[in-house]
């Protein structure tokens, strides 16, 4: 009956449907990883909230919240319950002072047509003008903050710098790269094919790109950053972050934002260091990670800069929504092998 | 008629010997990279000094200096001229009046008996009051300015702070275990054998050793750092780093002093990085390396805590001191099969 239900495409009225966490992946995440769920909405407990979700991002960094990674930044899903990602929603019901029905919230939910929360880990925001909601939701969420607390609180350019930025066609990378271009430095990015690259040099104005896939890193980075790197805002590592560490100015620094190339295969278990990682003590690098989560209650300086930036139109991005709750396991999966194109969101439900 | 006199054990009046880089090393330093020549004492030139050496300091980095290494923080020594090394030497004679004959001066020397030097890269010293002239430049030479500016300027250590020192039985690690002690931090010291661990437990005071010859680096520390390290200084790489990674504390910081595990093998092809790297994000690690060349001018500051500790006895000191030129290499190879306890350096000519 259970298995039956999930097969079907929409809840019912007075029905939630949500992918359950039943199995930790391996190397890829396998097919029995995850599961579609259909359960009747519980009623409200005083104090809770109904949220409808409209939009789910998809992060490289949900591969890990599926694992039991010792020393991980968060705990992992509880193996059984609801898969965590941050969502938009629309209030639909409330018992709780903090939420209006039909008010816009932001949080860390659920995949999932509806999540009940007590609101703890949620904001109520307002729309913001002349932004769509999906833009807004896209860069504000985590991609943006990601970006700009990476970049100006751990990397601390300054104009003039020259900085690389991996991934750079990626949601987070395609922020951290058009800040330090508008905080005035020289930026490369890093990127796979001649869409990505394209749209680097000709929408996000870059000054310069190495696509992987048809160029050796190491060697167009000498060649285009011959003095060396000021900083390097990495979110791939292995061979790409080595291309950039034998590239690094004296007294440089990388900001580890991700290391997506290590991801799938069991983090827990030892990943892939970088090979290059003497050059820490020859460049006398500073290499300093950080997890957005950290800056949850400074967002708001974040938002001072990239709101006016989106309204104004200088800092570009590209979403990349696919449409259905059913379709989150296949778009998150696609992420770890280039699939995307910018930031990958699955729409759940619609904007009223 | 070259080689019969390379080996002499004695340079006769007028001559001195050196140890000639011939050959780069390729894995160990093979016996055919290394030739001792004799030599006539050139006549001075107006400006030069003629260095009578006492001591010479074997270093670790050494092995690099022997190697062509992209991006190395100095140049390779060049094939066919003599080895470099931090030496300890009486002024001979002087053409240069910052130098007079009977002065002690430490610099940038050679492998050698005698060094004739424009005094660029060298400082004539007094002798430091109460302490053997062999401690002074054990300690004050390379070793304890490295475990200074490494503990003070990049650990930056709070009172109450654990710290890791990984070959804290060798000089620069013996050091910077005391700093950190002195400075009011717990300190483990990881080492290993009996002898070395019983040396820093009893004589060096550390809170607590671990032994990596016979004990999980990584479930020790884990036992005995609990709540996690605040700082490591790291001497080491590989899988001491590597046991250490995993148990750092949220925001720790890890001092990249050296990476001895590392060094024979060709680091220029690419080393071995941490395999568990990915805790710099998981952590928010700060991962810093240094070199103590950056901080000649900067001394005084080192010295001005250190010789009063050394004064007192309150900063202890193993010296390893061969005796003889000839046995340089076979000493400097020691160093990477934990031969040595306490700082290595050879004693080349008397202390008059």
């Amino acid at each position: 009956m259970e298995a039956a239900r999930s097969l079907s495409p929409q809840a019912n009225a007075g029905e939630m449907r949500y992918w359950r966490l039943d199995k930790r992946p391996k190397i890829e995440i396998e097919d029995d990883c995850l599961s579609l769920q259909t359960v009747p909405i519980p009623a409200l407990e005083e104090g809770q909230v109904l949220m409808r979700v409209v939009y789910l991002s998809l992060d490289a960094t949900n591969r890990l919240w599926m694992e039991e990674i010792e020393n991980m930044y968060m705990p992992a899903v509880p193996l059984g319950t609801p898969m965590l990602g941050f969502v938009l929603a629309e209030v639909a019901e409330s018992r709780n002072p903090g939420f209006r029905p039909g008010q816009i919230a932001m949080g860390l939910g659920h995949w999932a047509s509806h999540v009940v929360t007590d609101g703890e880990g949620w904001m109520a925001l307002d729309r913001p003008d002349g932004i769509p909601l999906s833009l807004a939701f896209g860069v504000l969420a985590i991609a943006g903050p990601t970006a700009w607390f990476g970049m100006m609180d751990v990397g601390r350019p300054k104009p003039g710098d020259t900085v690389v930025v991996s991934a750079a066609a990626g949601a987070a990378g395609s922020c951290a790269a058009q800040i330090a271009r508008l905080k005035g430095c020289r930026v490369i990015g890093i990127a796979g094919g001649a869409d990505k690259c394209g749209w680097l040099k000709d929408e996000a104005k870059l000054d310069a790109v190495v696509d992987y896939k048809t160029e050796n890193v190491a060697e167009a980075l000498h060649r285009l950053a011959p003095e060396g790197i000021d900083i390097l805002y990495e979110n791939v590592g292995g061979d790409i972050m080595d291309a950039s560490l034998a590239n690094m100015k004296q007294g440089g620094t990388v900001v580890v934002c991700g290391l997506i190339s290590t991801y799938n295969g069991g983090v827990g278990a030892g990943g892939t260091g970088p090979k290059l990682f003497h050059n820490v003590i020859m460049k006398r690098l500073r290499i300093q990670g950080f997890v957005v989560l950290d800056y949850m209650a400074r967002y708001g300086e974040a938002w001072a800069e990239l709101i006016p930036w989106l309204q104004k139109g200088e800092l570009k991005f590209r979403l990349d929504i696919v449409d259905g709750l059913e379709k989150s396991v296949d778009a998150l999966r696609s992420m770890y092998h280039s699939g995307n194109s910018g930031k990958l969101m699955v729409q759940i439900g619609a904007e009223s």
